[in-house]
Parts: structure tokens; sequence; C-alpha cells
């Protein structure tokens, strides 16, 4: 790859951008200071996110919250919370996350008013984005300017890997942990040499608060001691980061042009790839990639349990959920090898009782301690067993709404592409990702 | 089945055969007797197995054992027991068990005249064949007439069912055991009934005698504490008896005639049947059927190894070896995916490093703690792969010697029969047996 400095000489805001935000900022504490004071609520203007910590990188959104005080109901702190974001942001557009938010444009970066409530440290939090100016606090009392520059290394080192980013599409380290990492290992290098020498789980904080938590990554909040703020990241990710490590140290990691998202067009796997495709739902990514995790695995389970040996995927969202499951079987092989219970057990009278007077190709018969028929089959396509076995699968209601009318081909054989098949073809030791974002992940730090 | 007394009606040995029986003996006894006085051999006749204790069945063996003082060296005692033999069986042919003996025909009926011996309960046996008369007076000396039948129906059943035989290619049942189990449960159908509430081992025997024992079937040799007489009965085979017990008691085990040997033709199992064919050495078969079921271990094994996916088989052994070996590829798949270290483990940077300089198809990827890469392979035949394989493997001198001149076909394509094919295709509750057996097996009871 290439030198990190030269990265972080590239990707650091410069000064012009630095003065854009200042100027855009300015305007809307303004515009929210003087709302707030027109209409008598007890409420404040506090920037967060890695704008306020000093740790963003070039072409960042401004995240702007408003700190509505414990006393206002729910709705009526959410209702205020949209209004102030259509009066600072003309164009801007209402998204849902844990309250409703509005989201827009000013001066070509994208902004967020988020309405949240006020809270102190060890003060119960009434929802997830409540912390957010915690963590603002605690990151910006502990990095000096070397340090979050520090910062913008481990991120651009992260996301050249492809494990930046803690939403349930990426599953991999949030901009608040790559904060906490440099807090506790003083700088990058010191980081990627940590990573480089793991074995087994990443572990952050007092054992007394760590033990009590399973993740493959464990890294305890400062400002909440009960919470794993490293909790999203998955053990591939971990892994990818590890390794990945490793070979920076070694002069071996590989130019990211040269090998993430090249396509290697292999005809010759010798395998089946069907693409399941249906329609994108309008929710957030966060709701969304559960659910499309659950539809993969469904469908991976119904394959399997009918052996037609589904050997890998991918999933990709853009305009289309697609999900690509490579087989060995293009269809359900005619043999059935059915294992009954142990002859010890008495329900092998039953399983004999039964078979004896079906049709079948062989047995009964008995293998070790056990009591077996062979049967035939009828050879169902991979199309056919997979719509049969979702009707009985409950994924979600967004995805549900879908199956009907769900799309099922080979690329190959179609001619027709996906970015699942993209990311199938050029699996590498960094995580690939499609394309581009089409909505707007978390709003929890 | 047929009633149990019908089967004993119809296979217990007439008077007329029983006067035949004791008229052979006699003749053999003097002349044996008469040779010894000649040549001044300490040594006498003893009938012993089935007819000695008076529970064989129609048409059976006579044995007779020379018994010699323990003072004689092995070398002359063998040398006066083919004499004896080939005097008393004037066609007789030589063969070799642990010591080597005749057999030939007298009036139609097989004898054996076998030296051995002599020794007394708990004094120490020179070879297995020496506590055979140890045997013979045991059970004389606990079954009464009643008791007889009786061990001749449970030796009726077992036929029946397919588990009768101790020797290396039946794994089942000796005859001596069906004497044991008659002395220890009384009479035939509470020896049925015992098998039928079996759960797990059968275990016959003090604790402190059978607790040394991990076979599935321990029943402790009265004549000699430290010995499992049982030691030959194969898990399936112990299932079998528990399971036809059942079947039995319910009224549900089916005519011998309906399902035993009876093939069904069943192209459309959809999968790959291969035989595998050696000239068989001339051998006995207690030597030759271990090296037949490493043979056909050391197949399965090449196959399961390259993915050609075995899923079961059959042996059989008549003019030649044949194993069957059914199985879902009929070639090595294109696709492997080629697991490698955790990435926790430093070899995973040389998995890399490796992979990283070679013409592959994915890769290298991580996908939980682990790298991967995907590699396409040639597509071999069974036929390559096996050859190629059983190269370097060792499975005794009789058979290695057969590898090089195999000859591998499948029984539909070139429609070519097997004995290992009707066993494969007629596989049922029942163990199958091929037709015919072709050498004496084993001497020991």
């Amino acid at each position: 790859m290439k030198d990190i400095n030269e990265l972080l000489f590239l990707f650091r805001p410069d000064s012009a951008e630095e003065e854009s935000i200042r100027k855009i900022t300015d305007f809307i504490f303004e515009k929210i200071l003087s709302y707030c004071r027109d209409n008598n609520i007890d409420a404040e203007p506090v920037l967060v996110g890695s704008v306020a910590k000093g740790t963003n990188l070039k072409d960042g959104d401004i995240d702007v919250f408003v700190r509505f005080d414990r006393k206002y109901a729910r709705a009526k702190m959410e209702k205020w919370g949209l209004s102030i974001g259509h009066i600072v942001l003309r164009d801007g557009k209402e998204k849902y996350a844990e309250h409703p938010y509005v989201t827009g444009f000013m001066n070509e970066k994208k902004v967020d008013i988020v309405p949240c409530y006020r809270m102190d440290q060890g003060e119960k939090k009434l929802s997830s984005v409540d912390r957010t100016p915690l963590h603002t606090e605690y990151v910006k009392s502990k990095l000096n300017l070397e340090g979050k520059d520090e910062v913008r290394k481990l991120k651009l080192f992260m996301k050249y890997i492809g494990v930046y980013g803690a939403d349930a599409r990426i599953s991999g380290f949030s901009g608040y942990i790559c904060e906490l990492l440099i807090i506790n290992m003083g700088d990058f290098h010191r980081t990627i040499e940590a990573f480089a020498a793991m074995r087994g789980k990443l572990v952050i904080g007092d054992p007394e608060n760590t033990d009590s938590f399973d993740s493959p990554a464990i890294v305890i909040d400062p400002t909440d001691k009960t919470r794993n703020a490293a909790a999203a990241i998955s053990v591939e990710n971990l892994s990818r980061m590890k390794f990945c490590s490793r070979l920076y140290l070694n002069g071996r990691l590989p130019e990211y042009n040269q090998y993430n998202g090249q396509r290697k067009d292999t005809k010759d796997r010798g395998t089946n790839l069907s693409i399941f495709r249906i329609k994108k739902p309008d929710i957030m990514d966060d709701i969304l990639y559960p659910q499309v995790m659950r539809f993969k695995n469904a469908i991976w389970e119904i394959m399997e349990r009918n052996d037609l040996r589904p050997v890998s995927w991918e999933v990709c969202v853009k305009d289309h959920i697609d999900v690509v499951i490579e087989s060995e079987n293009k269809a359900v092989p005619a043999l059935k090898i059915h294992q009954g219970p142990p002859v010890d057990e008495p329900s092998s009278l039953d399983f004999y009782n039964k078979w004896m007077n079906m049709e079948i190709s062989r047995g009964p018969y008995i293998l070790g301690d056990r009591i077996y028929v062979d049967l035939i089959r009828q050879q169902k396509s991979i199309d056919d067993v997979v719509r049969e076995g979702l009707k009985n699968v409950n994924i979600g209601k967004n995805i549900d709404d879908q199956k009907e009318a769900m799309e099922i081909f080979d690329p190959y054989d179609t001619g027709k592409d996906s970015c699942a098949l993209d990311l199938f073809l050029s699996k590498f030791i960094f995580q690939a990702h499609p394309p581009e974002k089409t909505s707007r992940n978390t709003r929890s730090s």
C-alpha cells in the first residue's frame, strides 16, 4: 500500500475545508439557539462526531445534536427536533434512527440535525444517541493534535482493508473505537503492532468489566463501563485487521487497486451459481442488513437440508438485494440415505414398519448401531426447492413481503450481472464492499 | 419366518445321519489309536466341535483332534498330525490354520483331522486350537438333550438373519457363543427375549473379568477367564441380532426368500457405482478378510480425500475380490476450497505468500478466523485417482501384489456383473452373504 503519511496528506481536511466547516457550524448554532430562545425551549446545540473531535477525514459529515432537557416528553422533543432541522436545512429530509432527524446539504457538506436528551456520565440514557455527546467530550479531553492525526491514519488503514464502519452492513470498527484504540495504544504504529501480535480476542478494559462480554472484540466504553463499544466487530473483520496489520508491517500489504474489486471471471469452477434477487425495501441499513443476512441464511439452510451442497456466498444491497450462493449441485440429488434411530431405541421398530410398506430404493438395513433406508427423491431444481422452503420461513416483515416476487437466476446462463457476483468473483484479503451506499446508517457512534 | 420348531425339524440331523457319524468317528478313532500304538506316540483322538457336543445341524463337519503330549516339539507333532490325517483321509488335502491339518470327505461327510497339544483347564495354551477340547468338555457337562436342541434353534435363527459365524468374513456369533448363551439364558426363547430387551453391549461374565474388554460383545470364556469368547462380533451384527429378535417376538421377521438376496435393480439412484476387482490370493479367509477390508478402506479414504464423496460400499470374495463403492461424484470436482491456518497462527502468512504467487481461482481471503484460497483442480477420473492413491498405501503383501492388475469398472456402463453388486442391491435387515464359501475358515471354535 501507499505510505500511510501520504494517505493522511491526501485525506486530511485542508484549511479551506476546516474554515468552511467552522462557518457552517456557526450558522447552524446561531439558528438553533435563536429558535430555542424564541420558543422558550430549554435546549442547546452540540457539535458531535469526528468533526467535533478533530478526527474527521476529507468530506466528512457534520453532525449537530440538539440537546433537550429531560423534562420534555419524547413526542414534544422529537417534534421540536424536526422543526429545527427543517429550519436549518431548507431541503432537508426526515430520517428515522432512535429519534427522527433531518439530513441535508449545506455548502456541499452533508449535515445531520439530531435531537437528544441531556445526559451526564453515569446517568441513565434515554436512548443510545444521548450518549454521543459524552463520547465527544471524552475523546476531546484525551487527544492532542498529533493524536487526532494518528486516529485519521488508523481510520484510513481500516477503510483501505474494508473493515471501517460499525453498521450492520460492514460489522467493523467504528470511529469511536479508532479513537479509543489510539488513546490506549498511543499512536497508529503501535496500534498496528498490537493487532499484528494479537491472538484471539481484542480486549481493552478492566477484567471486572470485560469478563461479562463474549464478543470477538471487547472494548469497554469509558463513558459507560457496562457497555462493550466494540460489540459490532465480527470475528472476520478482527481477523482481517490482525492479518493485514501483519502484512503491513512486513511491507506486503498489496496495492488496493491491484486487487480490490478486480473480478476474476472463472466459469470453470465446476459449480453452480444462483442469484436470489428481491426488491430492496426502503428501510434503514441497520434494520435491513440483519434481515438480509437472515434471508441469506434461510436460503443456505434450505439448500443444505436438500443436499444441494452450498459452498460459498455473498450478499449485495444496491437497487436490489442480491444473494449469490455457489453450490456443488444444480438439483436435489436422487439418492437420499435416510438415517433412522439406533436399534436400541424402540422407535427403530416404527421406522422399520413405516418403510417396509413403502416403495424405496434399498433397505431397511443396519449399519453400525442404526437402521437406515435408501430413498429416491424427485429431482427438484434449486428454484423449486428454495421457493417452497422460504414459504415456511419468517425472515422479517420487510423481506417476507418481497419473497413471492423473488427472481432466481444463474448469472452465466442468463448473462445477467449482479453486484453480488462482483463481490463473489473479487473476493480477497480485503473486505470488498458494493460500490456505493444508499442510505444513512446508524446515529449512535 | 417359519416356526422355529419347524426349522429345527428340518435341520436337525436324523437318526440315519447320527448313525453314519458314529460309524465314521469309530473308524477314525480306531485308525488313530493304532497308528499311535504302532509308532509309540503318546497321543489320543478327541471328537470336538458341534458333533461332539450334540449341537450340530444337518450335514455338519466332523472335527477330530489328535491330542499330543506336550513333551513333543511342535515340528514333530505337526509332521505326525499330517501323516495321521493322510492315513485317515485317502484324498485329504493339507490346509494351514495355527497348525497344518488335513481335510477331506468320508461317506460324503466333511472331516477335519487336526493336531493339538494336551491342555488342562487353567494351563497355558500353546496355540488356540489346544483350547477347543476344553470347550467341548465344558459344553457337554452343561447341556442336556433339550438344551442341545435349544442351541440348534439359536444357530438356525442366527443363520437365518446372517449373523452366524465368528470368522473374519462374517464377524458374527460362533457356535460356542450360541452354546454359552443357551447355558446362560436357559433356552432359545429367553435368549431371544434377552437380545430384544438389550441396550448397548452384550455382557456375560463377572464384572472383574468383563471390565477389561471394550468390544461390542463381551462373553467371558468359562474355560479361560481372561478371554472374551465374543470378541469377533461386530457392532453391526449385535445390532442385527437385537433388532431381528424384536421383529421375531413381534411376529414381523420377514420370510427369508422374500427379501434376502433379492436384487432391486435401481439404476436411478443418481450416483456412480465403481467396482474394484483384483485376483483372489490363495490364502485362508481369516488372513484374507482383514486385508480385503483394509483394501476397501484405502479406496474409500482416497475417494473421500479427493471429494468424490463415497456414500456406501459392499465387498464380496468369490473367484475375485470385488469392492463396490457408490459415490456422489464421477470425477474429482473442479473447485477445491482450500482451508488455510487460523490467522492467529504465524503460518497463515506463509500460506498467503505461497498462494499470492500462484494462478488460483479466488483469494486469498478470510472467512471467520481463517485464511482460504479457492483452487481449480484437474478433473481426474475415479480410475486415475484411486490407482494413483493406492500406490502409496500398504495393504498387506497378498493384496499389494494384485493392485497393479486391478480392474475398475461401472457395472451398469459395462454390463459386467459382480457378487458385490448383488450384495449392494439386495441390502436388507438380514446380513446377506455371497452365495458360497471357497475356503475353510478358522480352526479355533
